[in-house]
């Protein structure tokens, strides 16, 4: 299989850098403090599986000039000693009485000055991982720094991606397109929908993919009662729609995008359904340019599916960005105003309520282009597939 | 392959809302207010993979008396609705404007009446698994209630284990059990890591694993650099220790455990430090029972550490609960004087520096018993297993 060599070179974390104290010098940040994963690995390529583990709290502070300082547990000592920083304190964590606390705000003093703004993501689809006294205290050990809401720089920075790391999902795109590819030999009549899912993470483990951090789907008669339940034992029967959406990994990046089948037949409205929403996808593939928002993307494949006389689904929104997450902001919703810009990478997904309690969604993953936009996810069947 | 019936009848969401009930009156709580997977999970059995998206808010209050309220996105009213939960109230999200505090300030004043406290989970090993500024919002729209750190009692809840919980964790050990036992096919000289670590999470999958959340491990000459890091393409040497240490999960449940192997052959000093681990575990399940502190396991099984001449890793602990999240309080380590009751789900892991940046780790998982312990792994070899 083709792959594309792992990691990043060093100017992609510098120019990364470089980028958020432009804009932390715009809000006049001494200091940008982040504790996520992908935000800690977006600045340095610290991946590991270990985030898995919600003991210790992870800091990095990126300075108003400079390489950020990592402030970490002893643990991620070696891993991270292999990326591009070199400065790094650690503790031997856990350490309940100051797990880091001191550290943190040593190394924030020390950066900022006697004064200085130190900024923190604390705005929608944000959080604060670590423990929220742990928080207090470092404010407190720290009290001639203000620590203020920094959630638009981190939306900012992820929002376009490089070539780089378009390359990244446009490769797991790949590897997901090539597993949906198996689906005659995974999915069928009389197959458990959770021996669906099995064999379906172990097709994209086989395909390529690093891990299988998200899978979800649905099958029931015509349509699916939701997007977000686990699989039962119960076999698919003629009749069902099966629908299957995942989010693997390869390389620290995702891809998010599903496909529909049905199983032994496919009853005419289903086969409406789904026509409906191929067409909604396809309008907003036109649609999606530089200058175009998620709005206008929302209210096109919105559009698509009024005329046909599909109610919404309960999911909220049509689409979102997509990255070193499941789900990056924008969305692509009535109300988000964001334009798109080359390099943004995105997932188109309409929904429509088939009948109460009965939906089908069908999801695409993009990259804006200079002009129009380009699929990273192999285009799904323009008719609903049917499997035996 | 043996299988254990899927989730929990109502009396043991019942008897954990009770039990919450009972700690929260001894702290003059009106409400216990959680947000994160497992606490969710924990009193209501809501059971999705959906929370891999950190784009929505999803709230649980937890009343003095009755059942707990749901405050989540619609999205997943479909499933939440199927759990024994009858009060639900839902938003469309994401509403980056209110996204849920309205909704949810207006249950807690509700809940609390004009005055109350509220407790929210605050201290060692939680996080706020919502935008800072939105937990400031709610505060503000329920000024006249007081919000108090609830650690305590999400610890005390989650720290015993009922006899049904214990049989998942068994039950995903068993799994993880027979992966390992297939480690021949898996691993072996000239095999690069990166495809041991495929393998290694299908031959999970196979086994019986909903999914793979975690998967660490290493290889190096004689041990290894790090217990956390991603696999190189590095094909196995003859001398090399590889270790795999699994996180993976059946039903909402993880074990955590790992295995050693020596490829090609084992050197002395490689012998002699799985040797030291295997003996440092079982003077850890010589003493585990009801009384005996986490400090004495550490201090046990350091001493054994101690009389061969190694050296404590870098991991800052040796061992910790486990249970629906990969790591839980509390931590095998000096310092930490929780004792051990009947019931509490437990992993030894004792490791040792081998040479200065070559470690070598070993982990089994427990139940304490009403006298002593049962592993819930089976046990490791007790000489280190050569891979051809």
């Amino acid at each position: 299989m083709s792959e594309i060599e792992r990691g990043f070179p060093e100017s992609e974390y510098r120019a990364r850098t470089e980028r958020a104290q432009a804009l932390m010098a715009e809000q006049d940040l001494a200091a940008l403090l982040v504790m996520t994963e992908p935000e800690v690995r977006y600045f340095t390529g610290y991946l590991t599986r270990f985030w898995e583990s919600p003991t210790r709290p992870w800091f990095l502070v990126v300075p108003a000039a400079g390489k950020p300082i990592a402030v970490i547990p002893a643990i991620g000592a070696d891993l991270m000693g292999k990326t591009w920083l070199t400065d790094m304190r650690t503790w031997s964590a856990p350490a309940p009485q100051d797990d880091g606390v001191t550290l943190l705000a040593d190394c924030l003093r020390e950066v900022c000055g006697s004064e200085g703004r130190v900024g923190v993501p604390m705005g929608p689809e944000t959080c604060l991982r670590m423990p929220l006294v742990d928080f207090k205290r470092v404010q407190d050990a720290a009290p001639s720094l203000r620590f203020e809401d920094a959630t638009a720089i981190v939306q900012a920075l992820c929002r376009v991606k490089s070539p780089a790391e378009i390359e990244k999902v446009r490769e797991i795109c790949r590897i997901g397109g090539r597993a949906f590819d198996r689906m005659r030999e995974i999915a069928g009549t009389g197959r458990p929908l959770s021996a669906v899912f099995r064999d379906f993470q172990i097709a994209l483990l086989q395909e390529g993919a690093d891990w299988v951090p998200y899978l979800a789907g649905g099958a029931g008669p015509g349509g699916y009662g939701d997007v977000i339940s686990p699989p039962s034992d119960a076999p698919l029967r003629p009749g069902d729609v099966l629908m299957l959406d995942t989010g693997a990994l390869r390389d620290g990046y995702f891809c998010d995008f599903d496909r529909n089948y049905a199983i032994g037949q496919a009853s005419d409205e289903a086969k409406r359904a789904y026509e409906t929403l191929y067409a909604a996808t396809d309008a907003g593939l036109a649609l999606a340019r530089p200058g175009v928002t998620c709005a206008d993307l929302h209210r096109a494949m919105l559009a698509v599916i009024a005329k046909a006389g599909g109610g919404e689904s309960e999911v909220g929104r049509m689409g979102h960005g997509l990255g070193m997450r499941l789900t990056e902001w924008p969305s692509v919703m009535a109300g988000d105003e964001t334009p798109l810009e080359p390099g943004m990478v995105m997932t188109l997904e309409p929904g429509l309520e088939i009948a109460p309690g009965r939906i089908m969604v069908h999801e695409e993953n993009l990259v804006v282009l200079d002009e129009g936009c380009a699929l990273l996810s192999p285009r799904a069947a323009a008719e609903l597939p049917v499997l035996a």
